[in-house]
């Protein structure tokens, strides 16, 4: 299971704050503390308005590089961004976050997905928007080097949100089982309480149904928890050997 | 999400202990706290030793019923135990737990299920004993008026274990997509560390392949917390109605 780290967001008010301001403590600080809690990539979004998002992935990127040697998952939909980071990429392999079927976008991240051999997460939309059903949904993805987002809705909006996520994730791994798959699980739970509750849940059953990766909060013990608990059940780990060594790396207590 | 609680059961040595002493408010008291909890029905099982069974189911079924209106999910291998406690029964559908396709078994259970209008939980197993994999166990079961148990055996014996668990209740329900499953879940965590982290974690993974029902503790609250969010998860619960009512009562709080 890959964790990506979903703190360093532009749309959390800490995060625009900083950026406003060019706090790179508070940066720092929420890198190291993803980085601690086990993420095995680290989001990063500089979306606060427009004209400024080019300079603020490029410092986010210094900044947050300075700090960790984790690989970034460079988020946004601006295609001079994704660039903009990818030039300052230093550890490992970069992730691009993301790319959607829209005509005018594929077409200029393709290109930078090949030349700096970044893995993409690839969104189930085309041009007519989100399709509402899990086949349509699938019909949209037909490429095996990336990582689908079966994207995930809001269930107070839709109360089928969670079937059509799972419904899609499913028929991708029918139809194409070695293609990754994650997903900001999130969304699920807008406008409900107990929002951990519903994530967690919502992550187990997405595991179940083969997602290889997630953009979560780290910082969430219950949902690292159950990051392990999920390849163990699911026979992913050999002997449960990673989820024993959590459990001695006191990373279970929950 | 019917949830039967299995806490009388006398492999718990408190009951064992209890039964033997005929401490009938140590079983009252259980029962009770599990009614409170949300359970749906009660697991009992008096299975101490096999001469004393019999009796033992008897004078369970009077105890239990006097102190709460449950049904029972009357646990015994020995069809004359589960004869004695259908007899018995007061209190709504009464539920047997279980019966498998080994012959000499179901051929005196099930005429027992029709004159008592009982559900049933059938095993996966037959005079084969119980099928490595799923594709086998899905064989086994035909019949749709029953609750299929997937068999979930531990993983710490075999990793492959969740897989097989849940794919052969993947298998039974799209092939029956009618027929009810319930399992008694926490054997899968048998032998590791932090069982409820697995055992919740899984839960959420079967319920995600159909589970309709769970054989569980109903003292756990983080364990009927993920009996709530499921259903709300999987589309089941209309506007989130039951999540909501469940908050509203603070049954959420984990």
């Amino acid at each position: 299971m890959i964790i990506i780290g979903e703190r360093i967001n532009a749309t959390r008010f800490a995060i625009k704050n900083a950026l406003e301001k060019r706090d790179a403590e508070a940066i720092k600080k929420e890198a190291r503390a993803q980085a601690d809690a086990g993420a095995d990539y680290l989001d990063v979004n500089g979306g606060t308005r427009p004209e400024a998002e080019l300079d603020n992935m490029g410092w986010l990127c210094e900044v947050v590089q300075a700090e960790v040697s984790l690989p970034l998952c460079l988020d946004s939909a601006n295609p001079a961004v994704i660039e903009a980071g990818l030039r300052l990429h230093k550890n490992g392999q970069p992730m691009i976050n993301s790319i959607s079927m829209e005509s005018g976008k594929h077409e200029r991240i393709l290109p930078l997905v090949k030349q700096y051999g970044a893995r993409v997460v690839a969104l189930c939309m085309d041009d007519g928007g989100i399709p509402k059903t899990a086949a349509e949904r699938v019909e949209v993805v037909a490429r095996a080097d990336i990582y689908v987002d079966p994207l995930v809705m809001a269930l107070s909006a839709d109360i089928t949100a969670g079937q059509v996520a799972l419904g899609t994730l499913w028929g991708i791994k029918a139809r194409w089982p070695e293609i990754g798959a994650t997903c900001g699980l999130s969304n699920i739970s807008f406008g409900l309480p107990n929002r951990r509750l519903l994530n967690r849940t919502f992550f187990a059953m997405l595991m179940a149904a083969g997602l290889d990766s997630a953009i979560i909060d780290p910082l969430d013990p219950q949902m690292m928890a159950a990051a392990k608990a999920g390849p163990a059940l699911l026979g992913q780990d050999e002997y449960c050997m990673s989820y024993l060594k959590a459990y001695r790396a006191k990373r279970l207590e929950v």
